[in-house]
C-alpha cells in the first residue's frame, strides 16, 4: 500500500462570476492564478474606482486600471453587448489576486482582468477548464507576452483544456514539442472581442 | 516547406480615433509607440482630467497634461477648430502608452498626445502611415528631440511612410544618408497647427 | 554652396500674452528660458490654483504659489491696475517652463512669472525683446540673484535688447566688461511696480 495520496486540487472546482484562471511565469518556472472581482460599497459622492490586493507590482496596478477602461467600453460597445448597464458606474470593484503573499507583476494578466470585470458585470461564469494569458491594450488589443512554454506545462499540470494566447506568440507556440501542446486546445487571438466570444458563448 | 511564417505585424492596421503613431528613442535604438485615448466616466462634481498609464516617466506625465492643455485650447480656438464643444470638460481621459511593461519617459512624445487628444475629441481618425515626434510647449510651439535617426530607422521598418518632425530638427535630417531618408515624406513644423493640419486634412 | 544654413531661430519671433522671456543660470552657464500661462477650465467647486508643469523643483514651484499671489494683488491693487475683474478667481493657470526635459530650480524667475500672470490676466504682450530676472517677494519687493555675468551673456546671444535686473544687483553689473554691457538697456528695479511700467507701457 503506502501513503495515501491528497491531490493538489484547484483553488476553485467551479469559478463563479468574477473568478476567471490566468498564467503567469517567473525564472522559478510558469503557474496558474486566479483573478477574482467583486463589487463593494462605495461613498455616494464617490462612483467608480478600484481597489486592488493581492501584492500587485506597479505595472500589474496599471494593468488593472486599462482592464477597468477597457471592460467598461466593452460593456457599453454597439458592436458587441451594448448593455444598457451603468454597473461599474454604480459599483466599485475589489479585484484581489490570491495568493496574497506572493509577489506579482507584468502586463500578462491583462486579459484575464477585463474577463474577470465584464463575468462580474455580466453575472455570467466563463467556460470552465479555460485559462488565459495577454496583455491589453486600451483599445482591446491583445499583445503577445512572455513565458509561452512554462505557462502552458502549468496550465497542463492544472487540468486546464482550453487556452487563449496572443495572435503575437503564435512563432512560440509553433516551437513547442508535441508533449507539451497534446491534450490544449488553444485559440490565438489578437482582439479582446475574440476573448469574449470563447469565454462566454 | 519549412517553419511557417508569423509576421510580427504592426498592432494597428488601421489606427482609430484616439490612437496616433508616434516614435521613440533610447540607448538601444529607435522605436515606434502608440499613443492610445479613452474617453473614462467621472463622478458628477469633477471635470475633465487624465488618468495615465504604460509606466510613464514625470516628464511623460507633464507632457500629457501639457498635451491637454494644448489640445483644449486648440478645440476652442476660434482661428482654427472653433468647435462648441466641452468635450474635455464632460470627459476624463485615460491615456495609455503601450506596450505596459517598458518604462517610457521624455517629453518627445508631446505633439503626438496633442493628437491622440483632438482625434478623440472630434471623432476622426488621422492620416493613415503617419508618425510624428516633438516637444510641445504650454502656445503650441513644437521644439526639437533627438534620435532623429534612430527614429527614422525605427518608422521605416514600420511601414511609416509621412513623418512629422520638428523645424529645430532640419539640420540633423539634413547629415543623413539617403539610405535612410528615401521613401519618408517628412514635413517640418515649428507650430502645432501645422500637425494638424496633416494629420486631420 | 556648401552646407544649407538651419539657423536656431529664438523659440518665439513674438511673444503673446502670458509668454515672458526670463534669463536662467547653472553651473554650465547662462541661458534664456520662456516662462508660458495659458488659462485651462476647472470645477465649479473648485476655484483659482496653479498647475506646474516643465520640471521645476521645490523652491520654483514655490515662487510660482508666491508669483500668484503678487499677481492677484497687483490686479487690484487701487494704486495699480485697479482692474475690476476676477480673472484668477474664475480661472485656474496653467504654468509650463519649457524645454519640459531640463530640471529647473531657484526663486530667480519669480519676477518673470508675476509679469506672465500679468500679461495673461489683462490680454496683452510685453515689450518685445526684453528679458528679466529676479526673486520676487510676496509683496512686490524684487530681490537680487546669481549669475548676472552668465545671464547677460545668454540674453545677448538671443538677441535681447532691454533687461530688467534687481537694483540689489548694481554691484555684480558694475563689475562687468564693456565687452558684455554694450548693447544691452538695463533697468534696475525694486518693486515690481516698476517691472510692471516697463514690461506694459
Amino acid at each position: 500500500v503506502g501513503k495515501p495520496v491528497f491531490p493538489s486540487e484547484r483553488m476553485y472546482q467551479l469559478t463563479p462570476p468574477g473568478v476567471i484562471l490566468g498564467l503567469a511565469w517567473t525564472a522559478m518556472g510558469g503557474s496558474t492564478l486566479y483573478i477574482e472581482s467583486v463589487p463593494i460599497n462605495q461613498s455616494k459622492d464617490r462612483v467608480g474606482g478600484l481597489q486592488l490586493t493581492g501584492k500587485l507590482g506597479d505595472v500589474m496596478k496599471e494593468s488593472a486600471q486599462i482592464a477597468l477602461t477597457v471592460a467598461k467600453g466593452f460593456l457599453h460597445d454597439p458592436a458587441y453587448l451594448s448593455m444598457d448597464t451603468d454597473f461599474f458606474e454604480k459599483n466599485a470593484i475589489h479585484l484581489h489576486v490570491p495568493e496574497g503573499a506572493t509577489p506579482k507583476d507584468g502586463p500578462s494578466a491583462g486579459v484575464t482582468m477585463v474577463t474577470s470585470l465584464l463575468s462580474l458585470a455580466i453575472g455570467r461564469s466563463v467556460k470552465q477548464d479555460l485559462a488565459m494569458t495577454g496583455e491589453i491594450s486600451l483599445t482591446g488589443k491583445v499583445l503577445p507576452v512572455g513565458g509561452i512554454k512554462e505557462k502552458l506545462i502549468a496550465a497542463k499540470r492544472e487540468g486546464v483544456k482550453y487556452v487563449i494566447l496572443p495572435s503575437g506568440n503564435q512563432s512560440d507556440y509553433h516551437d513547442l514539442a508535441n508533449s507539451i501542446k497534446d491534450g490544449l486546445e488553444i485559440s490565438f487571438v489578437s482582439e479582446y472581442r475574440e476573448v469574449y466570444r470563447i469565454a462566454f458563448e
